[in-house]
């Protein structure tokens, strides 16, 4: 509970990371789930600042976390969940909006049964536009499994794309002897090759392109490696702790 | 998934943090839960290294677990769930033993029902005498809502205490604004006043005494502050991260 005086002087150099009102205020004023996976659902379990949040995901992700009372943590006297439904935009505060829909995907690892579909376009798995009051957006999509017509042409004309970018190959688990699942196994497509993202989305329209969900197998992550070099010659950047974006 | 430069550097200045076989080997070999609550199982799922693990808890705590199909992160074919009965002694790898008990407490916040008890001694929250083959010994007890004349006798004459610092005062959290529980409501006793831990633990024969899980309002974090002026003078260390010590 004590942070290490390097970070503690950081977050007091930073006005931003202050709570705003009263010693334990967050500026999280809502947030939306884009799939049930740990990467993407553990972290609640640090937001139980006993302030209003409100909690947007589709049906099938409240689901999984209805399965887990240990989400009752976040106290539903503070924590609104909030059912979003494919394709229909919900405003969710200081004018944004978002607009789920479903991508290729799959559940939560943790909740696979025995009738496992891996790339089916379900509320398992969702991407998000999010739009400001005065009209800028941006699509956002962690995890996918394949670009398809329909993706591509939504995507198409986005000032900006957040996308994909855990795995370089699709053997890079095994390879690097981190683990036994092929990205395609996990949901998720790669970066390379000629079913890589980046061939994927090379013919699009779209300002700027950055890679998120990045898996610390990737190389991309590395600012000097020809892997990095090739994304940023097709374009993309690589999203990092504290980047920010004004649009 | 990228660590900040200065912790990259510190890892690989720490030979002991080094992953000693393969990119993700982790030197946790088995663990024990005291308690169910969120800050004792949360980092269970951050240990998903594919690598034999035993985990070690109550059938109260496991049931916690049972209940929570998010825990099926930590993979079943390498992560062993060994059920620990009270007051009887396990092994649990490199020659250490530990024996569990029963101190007072309650059951994790997040599965409370109607009929809750505090204060109770149950599985669901346990303190630890943990023994090494030569004889070397220590008791840690990170939660506990009171010191019965049983746990006293247990503790007394034990060469190390680590033992539960989470509040200075019942009304902390009330008086500082973080939150609206007394100590008393979260299973806690105090660490100051006529009934609080310094006191009760006072005339016991405890060879080094150290307060562990301490909240980030207790004052006794403040190296310069009085009230940890006060427990260095009644003999008591508090616990920080990187705290080693020798048997």
């Amino acid at each position: 509970m004590n942070a290490a005086p390097e970070l503690r002087q950081q977050i007091l150099a930073t006005p931003q990371l202050h709570p705003r009102h009263g010693p334990r205020h967050s500026p999280i004023h809502s947030l939306v789930l884009t799939n049930g996976d740990i990467d993407h659902v553990a972290g609640l379990l640090t937001l139980r600042e006993s302030q209003p949040l409100a909690l947007y995901a589709t049906d099938a992700i409240l689901e999984v976390l209805r399965a887990n009372p240990i989400f009752n943590a976040l106290n539903p006297d503070y924590v609104g969940r909030r059912r979003m439904e494919l394709d229909q935009a919900v405003e969710v505060g200081h004018g944004l909006t978002v607009l789920p829909f479903a991508v290729p995907g799959k559940v939560a690892l943790y909740m696979e049964g025995d009738d496992l579909t891996i790339g089916g376009e379900t509320e398992d798995t969702i991407g998000l536009e999010v739009r400001a009051a005065n009209g800028a957006h941006f699509h956002f999509v962690p995890g996918c499994a394949r670009v398809t017509p329909s993706l591509a042409e939504r995507l198409d004309g986005t000032p900006l794309l957040f996308f994909d970018g855990t795995l370089w190959t699709d053997d890079e688990m095994m390879r690097t002897g981190t683990g036994s699942k092929t990205g395609a196994r996990m949901g998720h497509m790669s970066v390379s090759g000629p079913e890589g993202s980046m061939a994927a989305l090379e013919e699009l329209d779209i300002g700027r392109k950055v890679y998120l969900h990045v898996n610390n197998t990737n190389p991309i992550l590395l600012d000097d490696s020809p892997e990095r070099a090739a994304v940023a010659a097709a374009g993309w950047e690589v999203a990092y702790d504290g980047l920010e974006i004004d649009l």
